[in-house]
């Protein structure tokens, strides 16, 4: 490295399970790091809460204090690793204001603030990158904003929380019910002890609020995703699957869909409009689909595009080193664009597209139930479908018979299956009424949407 | 579009299957790609050989030229999809002589040329992108060299070459012989007539060198890759693989490696010298590694990285319309260059490494064996190992007895599989040896690395 080799200041926010990891990188790789940016990264300080609490790297002490907003008046890059909404949000826009290239992991923020935050930042003339904030380590931002630049993406699917996905790969080859797989989850560290935000699907919900946001060129905020979380996936609903050639996956849905102009169900007629609709769900998919392969605690994002085709990222979505090595490629990234010029990472023209509720999607639907064996039950059940307009692909029906102490001799109950062609959730939820109130019907034992066939 | 929006020329070379995609989308897309690039892109031109040849997409025929010299005087963006080793190299040099901004897909001249050329256009200050050179429609440069640009990449393993995947995941699902599969495959187009240049491994091999030197950082041309191809997979190999949890697929492989700097033989002391070494060639994977799931003609490049961990990045690798859209990722990047000014995709500082033979890389072997059924077989071949310093892993024999007309009533044979730890090239090559000089060996069937596990 020459004499006159410029440095750039870094600050980090935060030295947890992440900021430490970009911590031991920025102290321990600066050679490599100088080589790839053409400056020194001078890590200049660290903002945390506890001076003296014990951390996973040894970092010299002198770099630690509690001052944040006197630290980031230094520096040139500021990397933001704190995590939640305050005082992250506060420290983040003090970066901006003094102009400094913001890095961010921090995707429950993003979810929430991301618009006002990229707006604040465009003023400013700053750049802000965020790669760490879906998916850990995958890069994902890069190939959809600059990869895929000259092409149209049309649905992204995407495994993007952890946790959920060990826990139903637990159930997957196991066979275990979920509290059993979530217990097992929380043991090996994969689950916090408040799983919440994970099994209801809220931390999905917003990493698929930015990848939509991404996707589309439209801001997505996390109360425009319909969100249902694994808690109902019962070992019953995963074994069914497996029989008929499915794994369940909890997904991040986004897609663009047409809807006709003058309402959701003015089917027959006239002008449409192109929105975007983005969900979470736990979702069938057929097991030799990319997504199907994917195991444990990884993440993956299938992105469908008009002349690509099908493209898969996948790796490991959480984790310190993981998630840190994408914060260090954003660090190298908005280093080589402060010694270099020009512009960066670019968020592509805003064209605002509509936002689609649930109610515009049309998937497939696997449902379960728990039939009387009684002649006619299977003609009485297919008609219904056809009044309720939607159409049943295939049906399975197997019969269990009981040895009972009564005078009949045996019970006998019919376990059936159907999967259908695609239909409204309005369509399917007059369905399932229907069906709940025939006296045929023990009970309906799952609802859920299929995907990837 | 504001009225005094920039125009940005752009000249194409060639139209066959990837040229003529590119072709339709910068004609039909012209306002979504002004939208995210900020310029108008014209299309100028259309170099070609014969200018009334039959195209799959209907393009003006004012646009066709056969003197690609002049077009490309009148450009700022040259797109260079001819293929093939000459015009397109003077082609190229001549845009980059004329300042122009280059985007190929030609991995035949980036594997014999790519030193030279990127030299050239560092010298002038022009980009030359080339994301559709290496798995077609998959973003693997920029994840590469800039997402993973904090991080160190260790290894990188692919599925480059769509005709050997479709042909061995022929093989494997039913149980086909090599001959018959590549027949199924040139029938459905995915075999050329001449399908020498995939099924020997030189298209993997070319894209394998491309791939290494982005990953690490240092330039390979093609005859620094070890190539073996896959006509010598039999179907009795895919069984034999299959029946012990693996699959066989053609994988290019770059890996850093240290080796004694003293000689590759001398392990017991002394300093040890980093290198790369890149190599193709049939390997057996657990059916489980997400590769093992990269079904048909699909492409997958799976990377390790000392922070990031494994990831894999999956698409289609060949085609007109997914090619075509790595093309316009990199056509659209550089118009934005060309708009905002600055660096683009920049190559990260070559780090020049030495560049290691197949004799440097050490992995476990499969070998399949035809013995005869005699007490004392397994011990002498588990000696022979030992003597050559290969240590077995694990050893499986099954006895095939066969009616025999001869007075000894039975002839029998056994069939041993061996898998061993790593070993290198030459150890492994001295067993072999070895054994094909036992009597009691009637066949060694087959030695196949394996890799994943």
């Amino acid at each position: 490295m020459s004499a006159n080799t410029k440095t750039l200041k870094v600050a980090l926010l935060g030295a947890g399970n992440v900021g430490s990891q970009v911590a031991r990188i920025l102290l321990t790789d600066a050679s490599a790091l100088a080589a790839r940016t053409g400056a020194r990264l001078e890590l200049v300080g660290i903002a945390v809460r506890n001076v003296d609490a014990p951390r996973e790297v040894e970092i010299p002490r002198e770099l630690f204090t509690t001052d944040a907003s006197a630290l980031i008046r230094k520096a040139d890059i500021v990397i933001e690793l704190m995590g939640g909404l305050e005082p992250a949000r506060t420290l983040i826009l003090e970066a901006i204001e003094h102009g400094a290239t913001v890095v961010t992991g921090n995707k429950a923020l993003l979810a929430v603030d991301g618009p006002t935050l990229y707006e604040k930042a465009d003023a400013a003339g700053v750049q802000l990158s965020y790669e760490a904030a879906v998916a850990g380590a995958i890069p994902i931002l890069r190939p959809i904003t600059d990869s895929l630049a000259g092409d149209k993406i049309t649905r992204v699917m995407g495994i993007v929380n952890g946790t959920t996905n060990f826990i139903l790969d637990a159930m997957d080859s196991t066979g275990a019910e979920f509290a059993d797989a979530l217990a097992e989850a929380t043991r090996l560290g994969y689950a916090e002890a408040d799983p919440t935000a994970d099994v209801e699907g809220h931390d999905a919900a917003a990493k698929g609020a930015i990848l939509a946001s991404l996707a589309f060129h439209t801001r997505f905020a996390l109360e425009d995703v319909h969100c249902e979380g694994i808690t109902g996936v019962s070992a019953g609903d995963i074994a069914a699957a497996k029989e008929a050639g499915y794994v369940i996956k909890l997904l991040a849905i986004a897609e663009k869909i047409s809807v006709p102009t003058g309402g959701q169900n003015n089917d027959d007629g006239g002008t449409f409009t192109t929105g975007v609709s983005v969900r979470v769900h736990p979702t069938l998919i057929p097991r030799e689909h990319p997504l199907g392969a994917v195991r444990g605690a990884y993440n993956a994002v299938f992105v469908e595009a008009e002349s690509a085709g099908e493209l898969m990222f996948y790796g490991r979505g959480a984790g310190g080193s993981p998630t840190a090595s994408a914060v260090m490629g954003d660090v190298v990234s908005a280093a080589r664009r402060l010694v270099l010029g020009g512009p960066g990472r670019s968020d592509s023209t805003i064209e605002v597209l509509p936002v689609l509720g649930i109610d515009a999607v049309k998937t497939r639907y696997y449902i379960g139930m728990d039939a009387a064996d009684q002649p006619g039950v299977l003609s009485k059940i297919s008609a219904l479908f056809a009044e309720n307009g939607v159409s049943i692909e295939t049906m399975r029906q197997t019969v269990h018979r009981e040895r009972d102490a009564s005078e009949n001799g045996s019970a006998a109950s019919a376990e059936l299956r159907i999967v259908t062609h695609r239909a409204s959730e309005a369509a399917l939820a007059a369905t399932v009424e229907a069906i709940n109130g025939l006296d045929i019907i023990n009970s309906v034992t799952s609802v859920l949407r299929v995907e990837g066939v």
